[in-house]
């Protein structure tokens, strides 16, 4: 493992800290995405893999599992599943949303087709049960595969919650933990179960993914209407745009007098949108205080995930993870 | 198991002595196609497993398992995923060929949305593979998860190849090995390894598979072109306007004289058809006799198919299976 020195946000220090078993993962990810037959399965891949996320999920598998003292090798396999499962979801998202820009690249379904897209995440989420499958672990399929439909799951209810203004935040809740905190929490929880953690760390990783997860969809549906100072960016109204639910607007809609609930209905409910609609949305958000309410929440899922990350061992990497958690609701504070 | 007398196709036969376990399969399919909270699962998987195909697939694993003396439960829950995959893999489909018809109804990319079709069948796989780690066999799970990928392959290969005239018997093997066969020879193999066969047994369940799925599709392939006779029927002609490149085009091009290739740059390569293609390129099917050799190739598998067979131990399913093999040709005698 090579140290960084110049690195100082959290999720630079931990792939400083994983260097050397990041590297693997890409070899495997390399290795793994390659198609003897059909050359279209590796470029779309790449042009998406190689884009440069953060890969903050393998990270959590990698430091869970190191963190619980894993010497192995199969971490690296589980890595590169969950950034697979990660990718395939992304190719998928893509053509569901409709998207033509991801990483401020185009995306795949309009440099190629929506076609290559659909199957190409087949593939790839394929791949990635061959890939657990390898490490021999039935407890680390389960997980997976759970999350798997955890993750379907949330994007169908999703989809089907668009511009229904009776969503609840229950509905909400399910909704992130589909989109988000699934994958969060099983990369974490599988690093724990190959490195023979005990049940009550492995729920303690569970948790904190979960929490995490949560906590990172929360802030960016804040910054969504531009955080709590509804401040316009370039990313500003995207979700308002496509009629999304999010724990903004519901908590705005639930404190809504008779006006504002026709406003509501009109701009999200039946997507007639005008100039001065994203302002007065921002407006009712901020008069209701659902953006401070809606960080509150932010603020407590990560409280939960530090105290869930503190009942486990003193570790370099635990302190990183600790940091991470800061972090992602940095940009809301 | 009940004996239907009144059946006369090999199919349901299969299906008559087979009732017993496929009434628990239809049951395993409904408990889990259901969400608990996105009801748009079960609207739209209803819509397709309802339509009513033959479950062919479901029915070769319980036929392999029965026939090799299984007496346990994990059988129902393994043609189940079988057909959750199956299931998954027409859903996304539909929305990679923009079909509107499917078994005779509107195709759920057409009575929802293409979003629903993906997430659905997303979702339908994570499930397929939560029912195959119940099962507790690593040996399934790498079967499945292997077929899984060959099928996505297969289909990505069929897309890069289509209008593709340097298309070589070769890689349509594999395209149809992907669309059709990995499924066939991967429910027959999870049958035998539940049931405890030997290696052997297990591979001659593979190979009955693989050359019936195989043969299937060069039949299906085949009477696209109207049969041997090169009839028009009412679907004459798909695949050709399709500007696939399946078996008795692959023959004729690499017969063809210098127009005729012209005639399939034309209408195959470049996609442009008009009055009287269709049957100008069945007469040159005709001609170089790529219906009488594409025919003569389904038999071959057929009897591949039916070799293998005649390796496991006498029963009465073993009987149904080579009557489904010689039924399956049976349509372009």
């Amino acid at each position: 493992m090579s140290l960084d020195t110049t690195a100082t946000k959290p999720h630079e220090r931990l792939a400083a800290w994983l260097a050397a078993d990041m590297e693997r993962v890409t070899d495997t990810i390399r290795a793994r995405m390659s198609s003897e037959h059909a050359p279209r399965i590796p470029q779309v891949t790449a042009h998406l893999i190689e884009a440069g996320g953060k890969r903050l999920r393998p990270m959590l598998t990698l430091a869970s599992a190191r963190m619980m003292g894993y010497e192995g090798e199969d971490h690296v396999k589980l890595a590169a599943t969950v950034e697979f499962i990660h990718t395939a979801t992304l190719l998928h998202d893509d053509v569901v949303d409709e998207s033509g820009q991801r990483r401020g690249r185009p995306t795949a379904n309009l440099l190629w087709d929506n076609q290559s897209s659909v199957l190409v995440g087949d593939y790839l989420f394929a791949r990635s049960f061959q890939l657990m499958v390898e490490t021999g672990s039935l407890r680390v399929l389960d997980i997976l595969s759970d999350a798997a439909a955890t993750i379907a799951e949330g994007e169908v209810l999703q989809l089907t919650a668009a511009r229904d203004l009776g969503t609840t935040e229950d509905t909400y809740l399910k909704v992130v933990r589909g989109k988000t905190a699934a994958l969060f929490s099983a990369a974490n929880e599988v690093g724990g179960v190959i490195a023979g953690a005990s049940d009550a760390q492995v729920r303690a990783l569970y948790a904190y993914g979960d929490a995490l997860g949560i906590a990172f969809q929360i802030v960016d549906d804040l910054l969504d209407y531009g955080g709590v100072a509804a401040v316009m960016g370039k990313n500003t109204g995207d979700d308002f745009r496509e009629g999304k639910l999010t724990l903004p607007v519901i908590k705005a809609i639930a404190a809504a007098d008779a006006d504002e609930r026709a406003f509501w209905q009109r701009v999200i409910g039946e997507g007639r949108q005008g100039d001065g609609d994203l302002e007065q949305a921002q407006a009712l958000l901020r008069k209701h205080g659902a953006l401070d309410a809606t960080r509150q929440e932010a603020l407590d899922w990560i409280a939960r995930a530090k105290a869930a990350l503190a009942t486990l061992p003193e570790h370099k990497l635990r302190g990183m993870l600790d940091d991470l958690a800061d972090y992602v609701v940095a940009r809301v504070l």
